[in-house]
């Protein structure tokens, strides 16, 4: 690709007789890439058909900087204010999605295409009512946004005269042709027609020059406006350029308007390089530059003209530049965009209706900081979760750091510390965007001993005020406790605020992670009678048993259980005490726990979603990202998993709304034993239920699965 | 339970009559524990049945220590040799699984019991035969390996009279009772007696004085021995008690027996408390004492006498002790124990059958240390593989930390830490006892473009010989690679070795993870038909087309291939050059890439192991953990996972031994440019093969599981 022609490499000797032009420099501002990247990420995504953006350039600068067309933060509203006095430019993005693509882009057949439009407009008339639409720009642009490295190549289209354009008088100062009143009379004349026509600057003008006033006229107005000048006219261009012996770029265009328009009867133009300096509070015209020159005879054919305009790159070469924008930027910034675009290029092409926000914005609280708690916690920084917070009350041991990934040995040493206080820590250091919190403290539980001191009493029923406090606080609560009974108290409060919880239990090589059941709001029960066992019995027995349950009805980790929670850790040998399973096993159920909450959180009816079966596997899944399972048991030793439904039981010990629910408010004053005491109580009258009606919901207890019984 | 009412408390008046004994204190060392904690792990595991354990005691100590009985590393090794001068002791054991069982232990019952065996050794004469039948002691134990505490109780059973012992002539030193001459022939006698006995000390020992000499003998020779005495005789206990008034615990039983043989015959018994102590380099029994005794007069009946003997804590009460031994190990030594720990408890109940050792041991090389690479990583750390070693060429980005848990915030900054170095060092951090390296070079890959100046080739050629070295040097290569092509020289080299190679790949929300087909070692290959296209593809058309087949017909990730491996990088849009998946996904195959690996490694064949598909899912598994599949291919929109079969392609790229395999030595002087000739070659000929026979090999294109086609 040649260069433009005549464009000004150095300053050369003014004697010289063809007129040439100082090129446009871009200067393509950190707020402009930060807005592509922005538009890129959001709105245009795979799309690379080309784009309206919007720059400027100016004629006030001072002596030594190169004329630039500037694109920021505004480039792509078109609503956006233009500096004041600056003179908008219109371009054209083309942005790749490649970085091949952007090499192997026909540069010159798109400056080809911009180049007709210009003289399209110009043969039309167009250019006539609008002058911007002859300075025009083309920008090609590759964006790296893994390395926030941007590739572009700037192209401010040049139409070329065939033999160029030669100079009658050689340029001089305002100031050095005119008189102070003259001068000062082309100001307000200027100021006046900004004024009225409503712009920040007129690109190109029309003069007529009096003993000591001027009129000027937009470039509409040319018939009849020079009649009185006999072939003689002068023309003025808003000069970005401020070199004393060349024009800038924007006037190419405009002298191949004029030749094609008036050509044939201009004698010579008188040119106006209008320069407009405010230095220390005093503007300032008089460096503007003048000049006459000859439009060629040669007459413009009906093809577009030769154009040039693509900008050399920082070596002087043809070639694109970049800017790495990785060094300059908050690396806490720089993170969480990283992290924005991983999550965004999944909206892309793949799941073009994932709603991300719906999953960010989603308030995480992780009960238990172990093997689970650790999994979980990561898999919801990849979705991007921001907020997450832990309650664990153990100290953080040995044989941890192996199985527990976001823990060291460093944090084993002098007695451990504390696990929530170190996973949310951890958080911070693995990405300082996300907002996490740790909770050292207990979960009070039934059947666990609690010495009925002042001090412990009182430490219980703080203990229940925070954690309700925390689930209050929060959008999901996940159940990741290495006991059962522990799982009891949330599942109850988190039941009552209808919260979703999901709950993940490891075996050896078998695990389950389920979303409980999500009751209705408090005014919809009593008009449903889905809680009513007497008609849900009945149902019970059709054959679609467990097809089509919506999430009201979807039983809790409780539901399906025949004894009462107790203290499981009394007597329990080494093998029991420890969570023994497969190293593997709680990465697997940690990472499905979160898969299960973003697939119900995508799902339009959240919570309350109709739950899929391992037999919903053929049919259409509910949400772009699959199905919205209720229960996942995975059986590692077969690399298999079911998806089981179950109903929620109307005795349930932790669920249930028809058995009086522990008023958690008042259980917060009188915790441990109230609720204990209720618990026991609700726990006698549903033994009785057993024995007076046997298998009464047979939905409860067990679920069969060809092959495997499920016990709870 | 009552403390021993004879047992010296404080220095008392020695005026009063009645003998009193200074009770053993336990020393129970480090090493000990230890060894307990391994027989726990290793050995006992839930067993609770009680085990013989040896101690022993010392008459020699400096005045101001207590009599201690001691255990050490060697108390559970019956020929471990006792130290120089000490007294054996043997013991019982019992171990309890639980606290609760600890607390809970009848100690009374282990009491009378011990008791009861000591007294029918009297009864019977073993005791006689056999002297140390009377120094028994009993140990009560929990190891809680969780924390490394240890709690015990320990008792030395004492048999007492019901009226205790009368004193006749108060204790007085050996050197204040005899001459030097008698003192010194005393002190010859008793060695050569422990010499002809062959023992380091003699806890009893019989006693006749001369003028200038002393006759010992052991215990058996009693009758007889005191005949010339006139019914008045000398008996001689080794004393660990240093107190000038009072003999130490062990005479206790001796002086039982005494009674219980010769009671009714004796007026008196002289006793010598032998204590034998080297100060200075000079040897010194005169400080040993010598007291007599009257026998009671009331006979002991023939049950057993009333037994004291449980320690007192160190509080002054009846209670356990405890040792907190996490506070005074090496943290890191503490850590490797937690971490054996962990996995050892799998064995002991729930797979009794696993051999550990073949998954420890097992050096494992990770080819990628992204998203897959650390999650792989993770899960062997949580299996105990201690040789870890990555490759990998990229850089720490901003995105990562969130989705590829090794990494963290800061090793991001400034352009980003290498991942295979970062990678290697993390796992250290995680756990010191892990072997991890990591090493930052690229994989050769097909396809890509190579720039062939002397630099570049020369650096290839060194990546060859260095991924080949490393191939060699492991037991498993791990594929965790972005792109397809980059698996291709690894697989054809570890193919070429015979190396287990488990590969992992994702999709957006699909993953598969495999094992490569073994090949069996050369030898065997000609014999063998099962490569040879004719015969094979007959074999495809029957029913079982992909039941019970060998790991050594097993496909490779590049025999479904039907395209050669190129450049799958170039003209990729930023969705396509990230790997974009649901962020469980990764952790999910993660795991299960590990989970694999163990599974084969369990298996007694190995990688040539017959595949499992998911037909096998109802059989019975072919491991103690279950099926050992060829292919796992995950889809997370459903929660499921298919475990397909395919067999390996005779003419495939990377593993077929028919054509002609590049020589990798050769290969490793040459390559890129030779190994892509011959692999474009061979690509070539396959070409032709499938244009030649149509689908020839059908099972080497697609995989077809109802529903679902499968094209890699």
């Amino acid at each position: 690709m040649a260069a433009a022609s005549s464009e000004v490499h150095h300053p050369v000797d003014p004697g010289i007789s063809k007129l040439q032009f100082a090129p446009f420099s871009s200067a393509l501002d950190a707020g402009f890439w930060h807005e592509l990247t922005q538009k890129k990420l959001n709105e245009y995504r795979l799309d690379e058909t080309p784009k309206v953006i919007k720059g400027y350039y100016y004629n006030g600068d001072p002596l030594g900087l190169p004329a630039r067309l500037t694109l920021e933060f505004s480039a792509f509203d078109m609503n956006a204010s233009i500096p004041a006095r600056c003179c908008p430019a219109f371009g054209t993005l083309y942005n790749t999605n490649t970085f091949e693509t952007f090499k192997s882009c026909d540069k010159k057949s798109l400056l080809e295409k911009e180049a007709n439009e210009i003289w399209e407009s110009i043969k039309s008339g167009a250019a006539l009512e609008n002058p911007l639409l002859l300075n025009r720009f083309l920008l090609l642009t590759f964006a790296d946004l893994k390395k926030y490295h941007f590739y572009y190549w700037f192209c401010y289209p040049a139409l070329c005269f065939p033999d160029g354009i030669h100079i009658i008088q050689k340029p001089v100062c305002l100031g050095d042709r005119f008189t102070l009143s003259q001068i000062q009379a082309l100001q307000k004349a200027y100021d006046e027609l900004c004024h009225k026509e409503g712009v920040t600057a007129l690109p190109y003008f029309l003069i007529k020059y009096h003993d000591n006033s001027v009129v000027i006229s937009p470039l509409k107005r040319w018939d009849g406006f020079f009649q009185d000048q006999g072939g003689k006219v002068a023309v003025g261009v808003y000069d970005p350029c401020n070199l004393s012996h060349y024009p800038g770029w924007p006037l190419r265009n405009f002298l191949i308007l004029a030749a094609h328009k008036w050509g044939s009867l201009l004698q010579s133009v008188e040119v106006l390089c209008f320069r407009d300096r405010t230095m220390q509070g005093v503007r300032d015209i008089t460096h503007s530059i003048i000049f006459e020159i000859k439009l060629p005879e040669r007459a413009l054919g009906p093809d577009c003209p030769k154009a040039v305009g693509w900008e050399k790159n920082q070596k002087g070469g043809m070639g694109p530049r970049m800017v790495n924008l990785s060094e300059c930027m908050d690396p806490k910034r720089l993170a969480e965009s990283s992290v924005d675009l991983n999550l965004k290029l999944m909206c892309w092409r793949l799941v073009p209706t994932l709603d991300l926000e719906k999953i960010v914005s989603a308030k995480c609280l992780l009960l238990g900081a172990g093997t689970l708690g650790c999994s979980v916690a990561r898999t919801l920084m990849g979705w991007g979760v921001r907020k997450i917070t832990f309650v664990d009350n153990a100290k953080i041991s040995y044989s941890n750091p192996v199985r527990q990934p976001l823990y060291e040995f460093e944090d084993c040493l002098s007695g451990g510390k504390p696990k929530a206080l170190a996973a949310a820590d951890r958080l911070q250091k693995i990405f300082p965007g996300v907002s996490s919190e740790g909770y050292n403290m207990s979960i009070p539980m039934p059947g666990h001993p609690v010495n009925f001191s002042e001090v412990t009493m009182a430490q219980a029923r703080k203990d229940v005020a925070k954690l309700e406090e925390l689930i209050d606080a929060h959008d999901v609560v996940f159940l990741l406790m290495d006991t059962r009974e522990s799982r009891w108290l949330p599942a109850v409060i988190a039941a009552s605020k209808r919260k979703l919880v999901i709950n993940a239990a490891l075996g050896f090589d078998t695990f389950v992670v389920m979303r409980h059941g999500l009751k209705k709001p408090k005014q919809q029960e009593s008009g449903d009678s889905c809680f009513n066992n007497a008609s849900g019995s009945s149902d019970l027995l059709g054959s679609s048993l467990f097809s089509n349950i919506p999430g009201y009805k979807l039983g809790c980790y409780f539901c399906n259980d025949v004894v009462a929670p107790g203290d499981s850790t009394r007597d329990r040998t080494l093998d029991q005490q420890c969570t023994v399973s497969r190293p593997g096993l709680a990465m697997v159920a940690g990472a499905l726990a979160v898969e299960l909450m973003v697939s119900v959180l995508q799902h339009p009816e959240g919570g309350y979603a109709v739950a899929s079966s391992s037999d919903d596997r053929m049919n259409e899944p509910p949400t772009s990202l699959g199905l919205v399972p209720h229960q996942i048991r995975g059986f590692l030793s077969r690399f298999d998993n079911v998806l089981p439904v179950s109903l929620a039981f109307d005795k349930c010990t932790a669920c249930s709304t028809k058995l009086k629910r522990p008023d958690v408010q008042a259980a917060s004053y009188s915790l441990p034993r109230i609720v204990l005491n209720r618990l026991h109580a609700r726990e006698a009258s549903r033994r009785q239920l057993f024995r007076n009606f046997g298998m009464v919901a047979a939905g409860n207890q067990s679920i069969f699965i060809p092959g495997q019984i499920f016990l709870v």
